[in-house]
């Protein structure tokens, strides 16, 4: 069996290595030579859009997934056309524009922060009256890591700023005070089958992923999974699907989806009996689903821009450093490190341990 | 950082995957073009006593491990002289001689069972009447899973004998009425620094290693740990050496070392914080070593000649194939299943299941 991975990045790797296992092999398109997937399958070095990879990748290939949402949809739908593709392209449009996103939330009866469509400056001073302040305007489509975002807290903050966006069609948001941030990383197979993994708290440093633990038996656990399951539905979904929210006291606000495999998920490597990457790469080679048991104190660190020393991070005991093989630079993911114990006791001692030698450049 | 591997068979190609994650790419060597590590790392295709290959290796190289014991001697002194090569040669040589292993567990005070030398004949028939039936005759070099090896219940058994297993040096070992096998994983730094897995129960079919399963708190431990750290200190070892030990009653009697990572240790990646085949890499790359906590139940079965059915096989909650990637064959190692579970109960559940699928052509 052959997987085709548009996206030669971490995540693409991660799923490569997870498939060489099940005896599946990998081959993963990217435009850069030394895209870090290469060690884990054979790499094909072309644009994303590029007809004749795409049409090499179709033929090779028993399925097609992507490590990202902005593959080009007519990439998607030439692939689509002559082998499984998953997560389906109308999964990927929703993802990628944070209004349709929001929208498909709402109809599916899941909270969301209020919301207002700004196409100008007029809508933006319309949205803001609507929405109120503090709020946080936002591209629709691309942006991440808290990139093309800007937090509005007064009027004198509204003066510009469509044209500070790039006068691109913006979505307001209002703000929400939450008391943490959670994801729940859900999966649905070929067949509809639906796994959850345990809902995950997530602590952010500059916009960045920092910290991600998994939360076991948490009161929310059933609330998110069936928000993450309506929606699966909702768009055919085929794949691991990560859901963010923001915690409010004891409901959830849905914040946004990735139709992919998540940063926030990267614990369940060493933490679950099947890790995200491997129940991606089942659910689209349709596979069954594996376990998403989790029974082991865990937790993991983003590696960001530079290492920390590898002799003094090993002799911590339960941990599990996973490096992506890319070169250091400033603000880029370039490892994480699992930590697990036998004891929640146990585990926040090694990870004081782990964030002291931590020397992130973010 | 880069890691020569003698041997890309699936040893090879695990300590390849197990490398990765810790920022290490390997470099194997194999005379076969497609030895199923080629898929972890780059394959240098050539004989193993290769002048040039060698000293590419060690030009290109930090360190160069060993997937098997009968690496012709002369290469593996070529590579020591100039970069580190673990387990060191005296370790490769002793393991590689039945005679001298136990000579060296009997220097050691730990258990064998009753030997005698055979080198013709006349000696095999003293050897006997010392030894007394029922017993074993082994080649003292070479021979594995059953091979080499004829048992002796009686004297008609022994004539022409010594010719039939090809008139080679013979060790004649009293036969042990044992109640299981196991296993120790024991693991040793560069700087002398020893971790311990827990013991594993082995069962065997036709010769071949069958199922494994982690013995966790049993009373053997630290006599098994005691005798595998005497052994490897002897050696001067560093790497991964599993001792395989009979339990008799409430003592162990040593069977063999084996100086590299071992079948009987393939549940520790996921049962073990830090898997055999990490631990070796850690070892031979002079890094710290990993923790060997096993908390989570456990067990390995070995696929054999021919695959089961991936469909019904992923069906089954907590099981984690490893497939190598080879062909099938009758006899062949063609991947390892391990299965886990959060209780002993669902273990033995799932692993019932998981036998009841074995399609093994042995």
């Amino acid at each position: 069996m052959k997987l085709a991975i548009v996206g030669g990045g971490q995540l693409g790797r991660m799923m490569a290595q997870a498939a060489l296992p099940l005896g599946i092999k990998s081959l993963l398109l990217d435009p850069i030579a030394d895209a870090c997937g290469v060690d884990c399958g054979e790499l094909l070095v072309a644009a994303y859009d590029d007809p004749a990879s795409l049409d090499s990748l179709a033929q090779q290939c028993d399925a097609v997934t992507f490590e990202f949402e902005n593959v080009p949809p007519a990439a998607v739908s030439r692939l689509a056309k002559d082998i499984p593709a998953y997560p389906p392209a109308q999964a990927l449009e929703t993802a990628r524009d944070r209004w349709n996103e929001k929208s498909l939330f709402q109809s599916l009866n899941i909270a969301t922060a209020t919301l207002a469509l700004v196409d100008d400056q007029a809508s933006l001073v319309q949205g803001v009256a609507k929405v109120g302040f503090p709020c946080v305007l936002k591209t629709r489509t691309l942006g991440y890591d808290g990139k093309g975002q800007k937090v509005l807290r007064s009027s004198v903050d509204i003066e510009g700023t469509f044209e500070e966006l790039g006068a691109v069609p913006l979505l307001l948001e209002g703000f929400v005070d939450f008391d943490y941030e959670v994801s729940c990383l859900s999966v649905r197979g070929r067949d509809g089958e639906c796994v959850f993994y345990p809902l995950v708290e997530n602590e952010h440093r500059q916009g960045i992923l920092h910290k991600s633990r998994p939360l076991l038996n948490h009161p929310l656990q059933s609330q998110a999974a069936q928000a993450a399951q309506a929606v699966m539905e909702a768009i055919d979904y085929v794949g691991v699907m990560a859901f963010e929210f923001f915690v409010q006291g004891d409901h959830l606000v849905a914040n946004e989806i990735a139709p992919r495999v998540h940063n926030s998920g990267h614990w369940t490597i060493e933490g679950s009996a099947c890790s995200q990457f491997e129940n991606h790469v089942r659910a689209v080679m349709g596979l069954p689903l594996g376990s998403t048991e989790t029974s082991r104190p865990i937790a993991m660190l983003n590696v960001i821009g530079k290492r920390p020393d590898i002799h003094k991070l090993l002799a911590i005991p339960g941990v599990h450093l996973n490096d992506y093989g890319k070169a250091e630079r400033q603000g880029r993911k370039i490892a994480h490190i699992n930590i697990s114990a036998v004891n929640e006791a146990d585990l926040l001692v090694r990870l004081d341990a782990v964030e002291g030698i931590l020397v992130n450049n973010l």
